[in-house]
C-alpha cells in the first residue's frame, strides 16, 4: 500500500482506464454525509475489528474523536489521543503508533515551517500528510522503494500518482505545536484508492486538518496509468477500511481558465534541483507552492487559506518551464461568520499551453473567529 | 542568548561598530586548530564544569565525541551518544537535553526533506541548526519573543542578524535517520556572539556536519547595529563556553563577482508570501536557495555541496528583485580523494547592483568515497 505524494504524480492527458470505472474511481465508493458516517474496517486475518471515526461537520467544534470497538462492544468513545501517546513526556515527540488500520505519527512544528503569520505554512501541512503515508505503507511492511510501492507494483515497475486532492484546514499549527496526523486508506473504484487524514492539535484533540485523495498507478517506463494488478490487490485490499470520505466531495466543477478569465499570472516557473524528489520527479507539494504563487499578496495579507481542491492533470518535467494563473472572486454568504470569503481558481499549465494541474482556493478573512479585524466587534488586540 | 536565523539579518553596507573591534568580531576568541583545541567554558554560578569537545579533522573519520569532565578530573570519553538517548526506544524522536552549556537536539529526517540524491537538501541541515538555536534560548528561559531576542534585547528593540555563516558537510542523512544536533555559544569580540552546530547521526555518532555563525545586534526600527548593550551581555554571558570554533575560520577571501567574471546568472527572483518569516522578513535559508539556484544543474548531477562560507551583507526586502551569480573554478588537487572538487563563486544582489550576499561552495564528486564514479577502482554498484 501507499501513497507517494511525491512520486510522477498525474495522468497523461485524456487518459481513462482501458474499463470503465472513472466514476467511481473518483472517489471512494461510500457517499454517506460527514459525520453521520462510520468507518468499517473489512474484515482482516486478525478478526472483524470496527473502526469508527465520528468527525464534526462545524470545523469551530473541538474534539473530534477516533472510537474503537469490538463487534460485540457498544460505541465508546476513547479519549482525542492516544492512551499511549498520552504517557510520553511532553518533549518526546514523532512516535508512530499504527491502531489496527489507521496510522496515527506526532509531529512537532518547527521553527522553520511557519511563516509571517507565525503558524505552519500550506505546504507545511501537506509534507506531515505525505511523511504519514509513507510512514504507513512502511510500517506495515510494504514499503518496497523509496517511495510508496509495494513489492508486487516495483515488480512491475508501477508507482503511484495522485489525480486529486482536497483539504480542508479549520486551524494551522504553530511553532512548537505538537500534531497527531492520522491516515488510513480505502478502495476507490476498481482501480484506485483513496487515502484520508485527520490532523488534530495533540493535546486538546482539537481538529485542525482534514484531507482526502486519490490515487491510482502508472506505469514509470510508459507513464502510462495501470489497472490495478490482482497481485497487488492482494497485497493491499486487507489495509482498505470500508468507509467515506472525511470530507464529502467538493463536486463543482473546476472551470478551465485562460487567458481572458485570469487575474494574475506568474510566468517563468521551473524547478529548481532541490524540488525534486527521491525519484527525480517534482514533488506534488512544489505544485501547490507554484499555483500560490500567482495569488496577489493583497489576499495573504488579509486572508488565510482555508481550503483547497487540486486536480493533478499532467507531468512536469526537470526542464519545464511553467505558468500560474489565479482568477479571484469574492463570495459574501449571509452567513456573518462567513462574510468576506474569497475564492480563487487556479491553473498551472506548461509554456505550450498544457493543463498540468488546476484547483480552487478557498480564503477565510484573518481572524474570523474574533471578528475583530472586521470592525464588527471591538478587536481584542489589534 | 541567541540566534535567530530568522530574524532580519544583515549590516547596513558598510558598518562598523563605533568602537572598533571588527576582527576580533569576525571570529571568536580562539583560533587554535580543530582538534588540538578544547572546548573550555567560562565558570558559572554552578561552578567550574569543563566541556571539552575534540573534533577529527578529518571528517571520514566516525566517531567525534563530547566529553565531559569536572575539573579534577581526568578526560573521561563519554560515549558518543547521550546515555538518556540510548534509553529511548528508536521510534521516540526529537527529545532534547541540554547537559550544561551544550544544548542538544534530536531530528528524525522526513521524507519531504530529501532530494534527489535520496538525502537531505543543505538548507533541511540549515534548518536544523535554526531550530536547534531557536529551542536552546527558549530551553534556557531566555526566549522573549519568537525569534530569539532575550528580554533585555526586547526592551530595546534588538534583534539577532547574522553576518557570517561557515558549513562543512561531510555526509548528508538520508530519510529516516536520525540526526543528533548540538549547539553552543561564544563571546565573539565586544559586541558579538558565535553560535557552532555539530551534527552527528545518533545511531553511530558519526560526525555529519559542522557549522559556526557569527551574530551581533540590530535595532528593529532603525535598522542599524548595536553594540551590546551591558544588561544584555549579563543576561548572555554566562551561556558562553570559551573555546575555538568548531571549524577554523575560512580566511580566504571572498572575490566580488561581477558581470564580466559570471558564469551563470538566474534573474527576476522575489521572494513569495510564504518565504516570510514570523518577523515578516525572508528567512536566511532562503538565501541560500537562492545563491545555488545559479549554480548550474550540471554540477548538481555530477557533484554534492561539501562545505560553504557566506557573508551577510544587506537585507532583503518584501518585494526586492533580486539576481543570483555564480563563478564556477575547478581545483584539482594532490590528493586522489580530493580529486574533481570544484568551488563555486556566488553573489545575491538587488537588481539596482547592491550587494546582499556573497559566499563561496565547495563541491565534492559523488560518491567520492568509493572513487567508481571517477573509473579509478570499479565501482560496487552503477
Amino acid at each position: 500500500m501507499v501513497t507517494t505524494t511525491a512520486t510522477s504524480l498525474f495522468f497523461p492527458a485524456g487518459f481513462s482506464f482501458p474499463t470503465s470505472s472513472k466514476t467511481s474511481m473518483m472517489l471512494g465508493g461510500g457517499s454517506d454525509k460527514l459525520g453521520a458516517s462510520g468507518i468499517k474496517s473489512k474484515p482482516t486475518s486478525s478478526g472483524g475489528l470496527q473502526v469508527k471515526v465520528n468527525v464534526q461537520d462545524n470545523p469551530k467544534i473541538n474534539g473530534t474523536m477516533v472510537t474503537l470497538k469490538n463487534e460485540d462492544e457498544d460505541e465508546t468513545p476513547l479519549p482525542p489521543l492516544r492512551n499511549f501517546i498520552n504517557q510520553l513526556p511532553d518533549m518526546l515527540i514523532d512516535p508512530f503508533v499504527q491502531e489496527e488500520l489507521i496510522f496515527s505519527q506526532n509531529f512537532s512544528i518547527r521553527s522553520y515551517e511557519i511563516g509571517p503569520d507565525q503558524t505552519a505554512s500550506i505546504e507545511t501541512l501537506m509534507n506531515l500528510l505525505q511523511e504519514t503515508a509513507l510512514n504507513h505503507v512502511r510500517n506495515i511492511g510494504l514499503l518496497n522503494d523509496g517511495f510508496g510501492s509495494t513489492p508486487e507494483m516495483s515488480r512491475r515497475n508501477l508507482i503511484w500518482v495522485v489525480t486529486r486532492m482536497q483539504v480542508l484546514v479549520d486551524r494551522y499549527p504553530s511553532w512548537g505545536d505538537v500534531v497527531l496526523v492520522d491516515s488510513w486508506v480505502s478502495a476507490s473504484g476498481k482501480n484506485g484508492m483513496r487515502r484520508d487524514w485527520l490532523v488534530r492539535d495533540s493535546k486538546t484533540g482539537e481538529t485542525l486538518t482534514r484531507a482526502t485523495s486519490i490515487w491510482v498507478m502508472m506505469n514509470k517506463q510508459t507513464r502510462k496509468l495501470s489497472k490495478m494488478p490482482e497481485e497487488v490487490r492482494r497485497e493491499i485490499e486487507p489495509q482498505f477500511i470500508d468507509c467515506a470520505p472525511i470530507l464529502n466531495e467538493d463536486s463543482r466543477k473546476l472551470p478551465k481558465l485562460n487567458d481572458n478569465t485570469l487575474d494574475y499570472v506568474r510566468t517563468g516557473l521551473s524547478p529548481g534541483w532541490n524540488d525534486l524528489d527521491a525519484n527525480q520527479h517534482v514533488n506534488n507539494v512544489k505544485y501547490v507552492g507554484w499555483i500560490l504563487e500567482s495569488a496577489p499578496v493583497s489576499i495573504w495579507e488579509s486572508h488565510e487559506l482555508s481550503g483547497m481542491t487540486l486536480e493533478y492533470k499532467r507531468e512536469c518535467g526537470r526542464h519545464s518551464m511553467l505558468q500560474s494563473l489565479t482568477a479571484v472572486s469574492g463570495d459574501i454568504t449571509g452567513d456573518l461568520l462567513d462574510a468576506f470569503r474569497v475564492e480563487c481558481q487556479h491553473l498551472l499549465r506548461l509554456e505550450s499551453g498544457s493543463m498540468v494541474m488546476r484547483g480552487r482556493t478557498e480564503w477565510k478573512p484573518k481572524y474570523a473567529n474574533n471578528l475583530g479585524s472586521l470592525g464588527l466587534i471591538p478587536a481584542e488586540s489589534s
